[in-house]
Formats: C-alpha cells, sequence, structure tokens
C-alpha cells in the first residue's frame, strides 16, 4: 500500500521531469516553501576547543537544521562569503526528481558558484525521512560545511512508530589542518598520509586535549566546545535521528545504558531491531528510539568511536539529560568504551540485519537488466596514490558532465565507457599491485528505466593485511541493499542468496573489508549521477564512478549552473 | 630624444588600441614571444623554516622570473591547480596598453580563474626596466604568489649606466596565518589585527627562530630556509633589481659595507644618487648599482628590516658573497641594524631625491584638468574597521568593472561618481572619527587624454598619534610624482611646489604619515584602472579607488575573462 504509494508519486514527479522537461517543480496542494538565505564564510571556531577556521552558514557550524514536511519545496539561496574560495552544496539523500541541477554536485551538475555569486538551489523534499546537506567540492566538506534535513510525513500520515518528541544528532570527524593543507598532502608525490581526525564531534562539539597547548590556541574553556547535550524527560521515548558526516570515520554510537530500537535508515522505514552499539558510516542516517528508562537521577553519557581503523581519535562524548538534572552535569560512570574498533563480525552483521519495514517494502525489480563489478583498490598512478574501481581512478572534467551531455560536447570527458567488470582472477588478499590502473573521466551510460546491478567488491590495500570500509553513496536515487558477503564475489552463487523480499532501500551503504555489498537500483531519474566513496580522502583521490541514463530528457542548463570550463564558450562576446 | 621615442611608442600602440578595437598586440619586427605555462598549486614550504602552505608556480615560490627584451610579447596560460581558490595575476608596472584584458584584476578586468581553468595572458613589455607579477585577487598574493619581471632594453639601446653584471632581489614578508585566516581576523566584528609579519624573506628564503618549536612544525636546519646569496666577482659593478612584494611592510635595504647607487625606478631612469640604505615600499621596483670594491676575503650581509611601523620582524638576511669565498658563509660581523623604524625624515628625504634621469626626462604637462583630492583615513563603517578614502570605503563589484562598462550593465556599480574631495576643515592630525563614512563601488570618470591631479592626504588612524605609511599603486599607467610634503596640503602654496622639470615617473609611490604626495598622470589608456593601497591589508579593507577614461575604446570581453556575477547572463541557454 505505502509502495504504491510511493511508487505513485515517483511517477507523478516522473511524469514531470521527462516529459515536460521543465526544472520547476508544482508543490503538492498545501506544501510550504521554505525561502532561505545562507551567507557562507570562514569563521574561527573552537569546534573541539582548538582554534580553528571553519565554514559557517549564517554564523554556524555545522550549518542550521532544515525542518519541512513531506512536500515542502525548500529554497537556499547560497551567498558565497569565501573571499577566494568557490562552493557548492549536495542535498545528500534527496533524489532530485525532475530538479537535477539542484543536486549541487560539483563537476556534475554544476559550476562552483564563486565568491560574491549566489546560488539558488531548488527542490522538493518528496519523502519523509532525515537526510543531509553537506559541501560536495574538493575536500570542503572536511571544513565544516554540512547540516541536517528532516522531513516529516504530511498531515494525517503516520510512521510506523511511535514517539513523544524528537532530537537530533549530527556526527562528524574534525581535523586541525586545514582542508588545502589536507588535499597538498594526499595528492602530493610521495604520498603523504593526513593521519586519523583529532576529534570527534557530536552536533559539532568535540574536546580536544588542550595540555600544554597556549590558551590562544586550544582552550579547553571556550563554550563553543561544551559537550552537546540531549534533554529528555523519565518515561518518555524519543525518536533520535542520527547523522554521520565524518571525512574519515566510521562510528559507533551508543546511549550508555539505554537500548535503541532502529525504524528508519537513510529515509526509509526499518523493520526495528534493538541494539546498544548503532554502526554508523559517513553518508548514512538513521532513526532510533529510544526510552529514558533508566534512574532519572543522573545523566548518561552518549559516545562515539572509531570502527574499522586503529583509532587514533579519542572518543565522542556528549550528554543524555535526565530532566531536570542540569543539562551538562557530568554522568558520574567512566564512559562506556564502546565496541573493539577491528570487530568487524558485529559491523556486518547489524548491516545485514538492516530490512525495509514489513508495511513499507519497495519490492525490488526481480532481476537486472545489467550487472556491474566494481572492484575496489588503492593503486599509485604517476606516482600519486589513488583509488581505483576495476583499476581506473576516476576525476570530474572541467565542464560539468551533465552540461556536457545536454550540449553535446564530446570532448569534455572520456567518451569510452567505464570497464563493467575487472579481471575475475584478481586475488583480493594481495596486496594491490595494480601496474595497469589508470585515470578517467569516463562514465557509464545506462538505459533509461533499466534496473542495474553493481556489486561492490573490496580488496587489499598496497599495506599488506588491509582492507578499508568504504561508505558508497549514490546520488538521485535510493538503491535496494541485495546483501552483503564475505571474499570474493561469486556471480553464479552469490546471486542465489540475494534478498528480494524485504530488503532496505539505501542511499548510502557500507562495503566491509575483504567483502562484497550487492546493490539494486532503478536508472529511472534522468540525468548523471555520481556514485562514489563517501570518504572524502577517498573522493579526492578518484573513488567514484557515475551513471548516466536519459540525460536527454533534463532541461537545459540553467545560467547559475555554469560559469566554468567549456560553459565560457556559450557567452556571447 | 628617449621622450619622444617613449611618446611615439605609446602613440603607436594607442592607434591600435583606441582605433582598431583590438586586444591583439602586433609586436615589433625581431621581438620574441615568450609562451609559458604556469600551474598554480598550493604547496608546503619551509620559507622561513616554518612550515606552511604556499601557492606555488610550477612548484615554486616565489615564481619563475621573467625575463625579456623590451617589445617582446609574454603569453602566460595560467593553469588553476588550486583545487577549490580561484586566481588572477597582476602584472605589475606593465601598463597593459592595448591589452586592457590582460591586467590581471579580479574585479576589474576579469572574474578570476576557477580551479581547473586556464586564463592566457598576453601582453608586450614595451619598456625596459624592472617589473613584478603577483596575485591580484583577495589576499591570495600573500599566500606567495608572486615573482619578477625583467625587461632589458632592445639590442643597439643602451641605458644611461653600465655595470658588468646583474641579480635580483625580490623582498618579501610572511605571515604563518593562512590568507583566509588573516582575511577572517581583518573583516571580523569587533576587528582583530593579525600584527606584524613573522619573517622577512629575501628571495623567498626567511629564517624564523624554530626554538620551542617541534621540528615536524618548524625546522631551522631545513635547506629551504638557508639564506639566499649573491655571488660578486671582487671589482666588478652589478646592478641588483630589487623589488619588494611584502604585505605590510615597509622596507630598508642594504649591503653591509657597501654604497647604492640608484638608477632606476618602476621601471624608469633615475638621476642616479648614493645611498647605503634603500628605502623601498610595497610594490616598488629599483636598480641599483653596486661596486664589489671591499676586502674580498669576507662575505658581507644583505640586510632588509622594517621601518615606519613598529618593527616585531626579525631582520631580513642575505649574503653578499665575494668570490671564491664559500657563498653562504656567514660573514665574521653582526648585520647591521639599519636605520631607526621612526627616522621618518630620512624616509621623505629619500623619496624627494627620486628624479628622472636629466637624459630621460618626459616632461609632465604643465597643468592638469582636474584636481583629485584623496583623504586617507582608518574608519569604522557597519561594525567593520575599513580604510577610506574621501571617507569612502570602496570595494568591487561582483561583476568586474570593465566588463559591466562594456556591457553598459548600469546595475553592477554605484553610478554615483566617487568624490573628488573632502572637508576642507578635516583635521589630519586627531584621532579618526568619521561618523559619516561610508562604503561605495563607485568609480572616477576621467576625460579621455585629460590630465589628472591626485593628491594623497594622509591623516591619524584610529589611534592616538599613529598615521601610517601607504604605498599607492595605479594600474595602467607610470605617473609623475611632483612632490610631497608635510602636513595638510595646500592648494594654492603647495601646488608652486611641484617639481615641472625633472619629477620620476613611477607606478608606486608614497605616502608618509601625516603628509601629502601629489601625482599628475595622462588618462590616456582607454578602461578602468584601479589606483590603491599596496599594502594587502589596506586593500582587503577598501583603500581603493578607480579611474574610467575612454572605456568605449575596449575591445569586447573575452570569454575567459567572464564567467561570475552578471556575465552569466551572457550565457545562451
Amino acid at each position: 500500500m505505502a509502495a504504491e504509494l510511493l511508487q505513485c508519486r515517483k511517477s507523478l514527479v516522473m511524469v514531470l521531469s521527462t516529459l515536460c522537461l521543465i526544472s520547476i517543480v508544482v508543490p503538492l496542494a498545501q506544501s510550504k516553501v521554505h525561502n532561505l538565505t545562507w551567507e557562507i564564510s570562514y569563521q574561527y571556531k573552537y569546534l573541539d576547543c582548538y582554534k580553528k577556521l571553519s565554514i559557517a552558514i549564517n554564523g554556524m557550524t555545522p550549518g542550521p537544521v532544515i525542518s519541512a514536511t513531506q512536500g515542502d519545496t525548500i529554497v537556499v539561496n547560497v551567498v558565497n562569503k569565501l573571499l577566494m574560495e568557490n562552493v557548492a552544496i549536495h542535498w545528500h539523500g534527496i533524489r532530485q526528481l525532475g530538479t537535477q541541477w539542484s543536486d549541487g554536485t560539483e563537476g556534475v551538475s554544476q559550476c562552483a558558484t564563486m565568491p560574491g555569486d549566489t546560488f539558488t538551489y531548488k527542490f522538493v523534499v518528496d519523502k519523509a525521512g532525515t537526510y543531509m546537506y553537506h559541501s560536495h567540492y574538493g575536500m570542503q566538506r572536511a571544513s565544516g560545511l554540512y547540516g541536517l534535513i528532516k522531513v516529516s510525513p504530511p498531515a494525517g500520515e503516520s510512521e510506523p512508530f511511535t514517539y513523544d518528541d524528537e532530537h537530533n544528532i549530527l556526527l562528524s570527524d574534525w581535523y586541525h589542518l586545514s582542508s588545502y593543507e589536507q588535499a597538498t598532502d594526499l595528492t602530493s608525490i610521495p604520498y603523504v598520509w593526513i593521519g586519523e581526525p583529532q576529534s570527534l564531534l557530536i552536533n559539532g562539539r568535540g574536546k580536544y586535549d588542550c595540555a600544554n597547548l597556549d590558551a590562544s590556541v586550544c582552550n579547553a574553556t571556550n563554550p563553543q566546545c561544551l559537550p552537546s547535550s540531549i534533554t529528555v524527560v523519565p518515561g518518555k521515548t524519543y525518536r533520535i535521528r542520527i547523522a554521520s558526516l565524518t571525512s574519515l570515520s566510521s562510528l559507533s554510537f551508543q546511549i550508555e545504558g539505554h537500548n535503541m530500537t532502529v525504524v528508519e535508515a537513510d529515509g526509509n522505514y526499518v523493520e526495528p531491531f534493538v541494539t546498544q552499539n548503532l554502526y554508523i558510516y559517513s553518508g548514512e542516517t538513521y532513526s532510533v528510539l529510544v526510552t529514558a528508562n533508566q534512574s532519572p537521577s543522573r545523566n548518561y553519557w552518549i559516545t562515539t568511536n572509531v570502527v574499522s581503523r586503529e583509532p587514533a581519535t579519542p572518543i565522542g562524548l556528549a550528554i543524555f539529560n535526565y530532566s531536570p538534572n542540569p543539562a551538562l552535569e557530568n554522568p558520574p560512570t567512566t564512559p562506556p568504551p564502546g565496541p573493539f574498533w577491528n570487530d568487524t563480525d558485529s559491523r556486518k552483521a547489524q548491516s545485514a540485519s538492516i530490512k525495509a519495514q514489513k508495511d513499507h517494502i519497495v519490492p525490488p525489480p526481480s532481476s537486472s537488466d545489467k550487472v556491474i563489478l566494481l572492484l575496489n583498490t588503492q593503486n599509485t598512478f604517476q606516482g600519486r596514490t589513488v583509488w581505483s574501481l576495476n583499476n581506473v581512478s576516476h576525476y570530474m572534467p572541467n565542464t560539468p558532465y551533465l552540461i556536457a551531455l545536454k550540449k553535446n560536447w564530446t570532448d569534455v570527458f572520456d567518451q569510452t565507457a567505464s570497464p563493467e567488470s575487472y579481471d575475475q582472477s584478481y586475488d583480493i588478499y594481495r596486496v594491490s599491485n595494480n601496474t595497469n590502473a589508470t585515470s578517467s573521466s569516463s562514465i557509464y551510460r545506462l538505459t533509461f528505466n533499466s534496473t542495474v546491478d553493481v556489486i561492490l567488491q573490496n580488496a587489499n590495500t598496497m599495506t599488506t593485511n588491509n582492507s578499508e570500509t568504504h561508505p558508497w553513496h549514490l546520488h538521485g536515487h535510493d538503491f535496494w541493499v541485495l546483501g552483503y558477503g564475505d571474499g570474493k564475489f561469486n556471480l553464479s552463487t552469490d546471486t542465489q542468496r540475494y534478498n528480494l523480499v524485504d530488503p532496505i532501500m539505501k542511499n548510502t551503504v557500507p562495503l566491509h573489508p575483504y567483502g562484497w555489498t550487492a546493490l539494486r537500483f532503478r536508472a529511472d531519474n534522468p540525468g548523471i549521477w555520481i556514485f562514489h566513496c563517501h570518504i572524502e580522502e577517498h573522493f579526492l583521490l578518484g573513488m567514484m564512478v557515475f551513471f548516466e541514463s536519459g540525460s536527454e530528457m533534463v532541461s537545459e542548463p540553467p545560467q547559475q549552473n555554469m560559469g566554468c570550463g567549456k560553459t565560457k564558450s556559450l557567452m556571447q562576446p
């Protein structure tokens, strides 16, 4: 029933986007238009007590929460005040049905917006759930340009769970090096690894150890780095929306002494399951239900800690405040340490346990029209350390793909198709030694409305006995998560294990060490969409591919999306 | 004779630029085309032993020296590899006759060039002398994007002095804060002063005191911060070209135990005079002759020290190396301390002593068509500390002036004329309290080919008993320096003191504390040209004006100059 409704809505928006070739979305009756103006600037912040420039929206890092109702139209006028730096903001999880030019992905849907200029993003939040926004340009996200989007169901429509009130948790990690410093190290020859982040932030607040540092540089008493707290009334049940926009870190999230019931993932309802540790990867969002059912005489720790990589970053802390205790009163306990960083099995188990809520199953197509295998490897190319898919490290052209496609500019990007598979004799357990690795701006061209399977295949990095976790994020679509597995994917046997009954739909999914992740999506959103590892360092180093389908149905490029590369040739003299 | 030749060449180029409305410069016979490709990127450097990102050209900070012969054409393909930051490069001292679109001034002649894009600058070096190039965008120059241009006279043409060989000295100052950090402080409310620079650099090399700093941050033994040295052969005479591209500091330059004969200033020949301390302000170039006539058994210090502001920056050092002593062998002496920072009289005296070489006098027009008085004050406007001219702090529009003028876009910048004078009752000795200060993008419109006098009038800042030195730089023209004086300029008496006999022509001139500087120029270069304080902090905070004349004669904007602001409206859908 709900699935049909969703499908119906999808079709409605599709008609608009594919037939009418317009980029104006007609809001549903009674829906609201949120008109926001955001001034983007550098500001000194003490997010983890350490003084550092961050990028702020109207003075705030993280930026403001966008709260809207399904069907509402969001208009954001992004005014760039970064002096010499451009900007582009992506609305993570919003599919941009009919508003492809508002995806905010520099190099794909737009030229970055120059200082002094304003870019107006306009899109409909067409599905209740928890989403995010963040810079999608170079390594700019690492400067703190991000925030949360929460979309409520329309009046009269209920969600498959209830709660008394809700709170938001935005998780991120924080480096003391600037984005430019990070990128310079990462792209240098030889490669310089920037190390683990200095802090984990909960709602933009962390606590770096200021000992031995001058108070002008690190000030433990700066109010900006007081822990955030969530206040609850004993006995009540809360929906907590949790989002991760880390640069690097995979996280575990927990509330001391409290169970969490997972009910939503990436804007899709989850068949409820209970956990004490929610694993969350960069680019993911979850909603959990928590009942304040512990002793109300004290506060409890909210903690987050690094998993999957050996942590060098202290645990992140916030306070779960039982009213009427003081909001910032430290709990009497030592913060729980969280799970072992290398307990990969429990992470895989949790990934596998996330299924669609039984009344909100969107059945996947029973078969696919195309299967794309993507071998994830770390390589060396021309002296630089890069990340590759099927031995190709991708880079974006100087002129955004979608504009080049609309203008039939065949010289903008590599016209050879990206490879759909890799040498099946590849030993995923051996240290990567891909001597034939290359670099390309090529894309995948998919038949519009076809069904595509993508099998992400992990492998060993260039370090002995090391395989990393990669959270893969697809723009413009949700996909069905058909399954996870260990080792090399077997096309004849592993496909038999696909969950075609109640797979969760997501926009971001982890690829676990030495494992595989299988996903399926309908190429039903006209345009070209980036699919990339959401680790900022890996994205910078080429861990991305591009899926085109039906781009001829997209409207002509708006002027505000242009200004770079070959688009200048469109300027009348 | 030389003056007539110069005038003739000027006319020749003018014919091309004003009548044919073309931007292609026809090189003189036998002239050479220098085709350069510059990749602009961030690099970690230890310019003063302290590890910091700098902007490099093909890996070098400062950038390469451009060596050319008068009449040569310089083509520079600037490839922006700054990841998220735009770039624009100005060719300081090059008048861009007929090539106005190559001036490289963001906001005036071009939109900044975006990452991934390439901008091709093309211009003729039409006058022998010493020039510079540097970023002209935001505070980008402070990141080290600068270098020297030296132009030799054409074969068969001699200069009014002789020497055996020549060397270059590029002076700069160096902050450990990034350009973004500096700009954030300077534009914050309340104002945060960034302080004096950490080091003075001679040819990009300085020596910060690394004591108490971790070697990963500051490494006194890093070869990048070995002092630069100039090797001389005993008895020989050298031309030393000296240029200053400091952000803030006014400098004195000296070579221990050696006299310097000043022979060139800003590409114009100087009636020789001898000094031991050359005062040099940001944006100025000089050539001095030095004879290696001291004991050849040792090396000598080359030093530079801060003047005009109470120094907090250590003296800058290099080595004047008598061959065959080891190039980096320290002289046995203590470096001479240089003149007192507050010896304003000796600086004024030196400014006044700079006259045109007697065989190269370009006679100024005997009178002017317009006199513009510019009162230099520090103000508060909307909570920010700014610098104003006649109570107006200027900012550049989002769409470059020259493009707006060519397109008759009257909504791009303030169409009210900038004020040509100020309230003559203003007490220049009182702490500035300009409650009616404002901010504007207005310009001055000058009659083409008219003669304009500009009287720069200094005043007290917002600090008691403080008046700063401002080096004013005019684009697109040389001007005659008619005189300097103390106190308030008197229009009836001080004009009588003008030097109309042998004034030096320059493109940059100091305005001394509590004094005035009078200059005259012919508005004979079609376009719009910025005239600004060359102190990067003051430029950021509005210390600039704009002179338009004959912009209708400039060719249509090239596509590469566009891409920002209203130029996007020129893009065909």
